[in-house]
């Protein structure tokens, strides 16, 4: 049986298919090992200069080793931080106050720092940025995904720019349709118009991408992708609830203004003890993704692969709509976001017969958002109607074509039952 | 042997013994079994409609009652967090946007919002303080701790009070010497004060405790207290490196100002996926000091007034003087801070030449020091060349007499040796 399954609840008679790997992923056996072995054998505080405390700077700097293999960074580019949404509001507030820092001197004090996003981003990039438009202290552009590629488009992007912006911050794979965004290249874009940018005196742009739903699901590195800043977020990559910040070089070549002032653990970055046992672990889970990522994706792309033709052969390629099946564009490994056509068959509906799966509708985050249809889908140009129908199943690394099959009965006898409660 | 040592590194032939639990404490066995269940059985994104999301949401739902339960308040007075750190910044945080808020309509814009704290605070305390005068949006006060009792004194805080005073914030007990603060009196006063404020049309003054010292060694009761914002620190009482804070009425009685933006969770105070295992094992830790405090507490006063005893028997009372035996103050149990008088004795000189003792010369934030003496030491009074020879020996819930008997034998011998050295 699969390992995705080892914490889902299970009635006497019951068992259960976890494929809702995008919300979140137990831990790896490794990483529970780690995390274990470190909160025996290493709960000294790291800055305390007995033994107790050194263990556990030791194991802290061992993790912040694996982390900068993971994506090809040096370790010192690696902040912990408590995970990805501490990350992302911290290169939101770094870029702001970078921009307002460098436009002290200027005679009209430079404008206000303008930020460019997607539509599609995560919560945790949209809403500090609206927070900051709504006290008008920032101004953003929400670029919207092309209803033909699920992408957000670089020419889009850079059309957004103006001389105020601070920050592009485009996530590097989407965690509902799984789309892949073009970030290497929107990066290299943009190195050249800061280089035309400095030339006349224009602010530099940072480049961010939230890494979260790509980490452990395909390539990430960080020299390719070109970027300022990249989020690591633990519980995405089979680690623990926390994450961490790639900078290339905080504080020096590239700027990071901490929000949380203490006792200068980080760098000062991210002061307060540090949390060793999950570090440990989100070390160990890295070291895994650099050895077996590509192991990790094949194996989860054959089996989403065999999902939707298990889906496109149970209910015909007529009542399936793939929601991201785009032309041109790379998706996810795990990921597939699908309707099953027809009325009362909203994903909610549909989920809540269910016996075997567990998956979602969408976000996590926005699972209290009853049956309106998700807002990612309808940026994709998804109708309505389609996307109130959306169901996201994310595959794991154990996931197995056993239980897919066993997945897609359970969705089609689902459906059938609902199907029969539509009938006059 | 005691519990205390369990993770201490051990040479073949060498036991050290951890008299440094005000820097951390090991994992209670029954935090670390709760934590590694919820890691096990309820690794679900609690955000997630499914079982698995919900059996994440229970535990953090029983986790929050038992936090409650602790401090004598309600469950959802309680927010989670990383830790203490960005429980104290938030509050800072949020006294100064209530303030500027509050003060919007008035003409004048209502001045510079003004903090009073003391001078012995915790960093994540004073250094976020600090930052907002040096960035010329905040006012604050300082106020000296008496060296007649090491205690902030009620009269001079309220005396330190301006017509723009926002916050005060004084900790519950100091992490170094162990006083006791006259925060419930304090509390008192002010309330009494606002009245006489809001009559006046005056600004509201917050009041904040950081209790990360005395949670597990005394009685914290919010009510008693009659605090508005109390920080709790879990790696402080043998919960994870996570933290709490407690908010009267959070939104409603009492301002809450988020510093980070997201998924909403955490009532969007605090937004990020749940850190279920921690949060379980937090919960955890707070049922065991719900329990067991008063045995804890009368255990350790036991062991660490032995230890005092031991150390004026052997090293005899003109040689041993203790740094926090103030007149008519009360101090935590656990915590006794004293120098053995004599050149060549600075604190960290000795601690390197014990062969058994962990401890520290103050908060473990602090020791890429060096040989400089403790601000906090120096702000009760105590003279510099004193205050050098420091040692912070705090004994915790497994600590035994006979420990106490050979750390002393083992302070015993570091000083003969360092004595030796130091004759002609």
């Amino acid at each position: 049986p699969g390992g995705g399954r080892g914490g889902a609840p299970r009635g006497p008679q019951e068992e259960r298919i976890y494929l809702d790997h995008n919300a979140t992923t137990p831990l790896a056996p490794e990483v529970a090992q780690a995390l274990g072995d470190a909160m025996r054998q290493a709960w000294g505080n790291p800055s305390s200069c007995h033994p107790a405390g050194r263990k556990a700077k030791e194991l802290i700097s061992g993790a912040r080793e694996s982390l900068a293999r993971m994506v090809g960074a040096r370790p010192e580019d690696i902040v912990f931080m408590s995970g990805g949404t501490e990350a992302n509001n911290m290169v939101i507030h770094t870029a702001r106050r970078h921009f307002c820092d460098s436009q002290a001197g200027l005679g009209d004090g430079g404008g206000m720092p303008h930020f460019v996003t997607s539509s599609v981003e995560h919560d945790s990039v949209r809403l500090p940025l609206e927070q900051l438009v709504t006290e008008s202290l920032a101004e953003a552009t929400f670029v919207p995904v092309s209803s033909q590629s699920g992408r957000v488009e670089v020419d889009d992007v850079l059309a957004a720019i103006r001389t105020t912006t601070c920050l592009v911050s485009i996530m590097l794979a989407n965690n509902e349709t799984g789309v892949i965004m073009p970030v290497a290249e929107l990066s290299q874009r943009i190195r050249a118009l800061n280089q035309r940018r400095a030339a006349e005196g224009l602010p530099r742009i940072l480049v961010h991408t939230d890494a979260a739903q790509m980490i452990g699901k395909g390539r990430v590195d960080v020299q390719e992708l070109g970027v300022d800043y990249l989020t690591i977020v633990g519980h995405k990559f089979y680690g623990p609830r926390i994450g961490a910040l790639y900078v290339r070089g905080p504080g020096t070549a590239t700027p990071l203004h901490p929000m949380l002032f203490g006792g200068g653990q980080e760098r000062s970055f991210r002061p307060g003890t540090e949390n060793t046992p999950m570090i440990a672990g989100l070390g160990q889970a890295a070291e895994l993704v650099s050895k077996s990522w590509e192991a990790y994706e094949a194996h989860m792309r054959d089996v989403r692969d065999y999902l939707e033709a298990r889906l496109e052969a149970s209910f015909g390629k007529q009542r399936i709509h793939f929601n991201s099946h785009f032309t041109g564009s790379k998706r996810l490994c795990n990921t597939s976001n699908f309707s099953i056509l027809g009325p009362g068959l909203q994903g909610r509906r549909v989920l809540s017969r269910c016996k075997t799966l567990l998956a979602s509708v969408g976000a996590a985050c926005h699972s209290e958002k009853g049956d309106r249809p998700s807002s990612v889908l309808l940026s994709c140009g998804i109708p309505y109607d389609v996307a109130q129908n959306a169901l996201r199943l994310s595959v794991g690394r154990d996931t197995t074509r056993a239980d897919v099959d066993l997945v897609v009965q359970d969705l089609v006898l689902a459906v059938a039952q609902l199907d029969q409660d539509q009938a006059p």
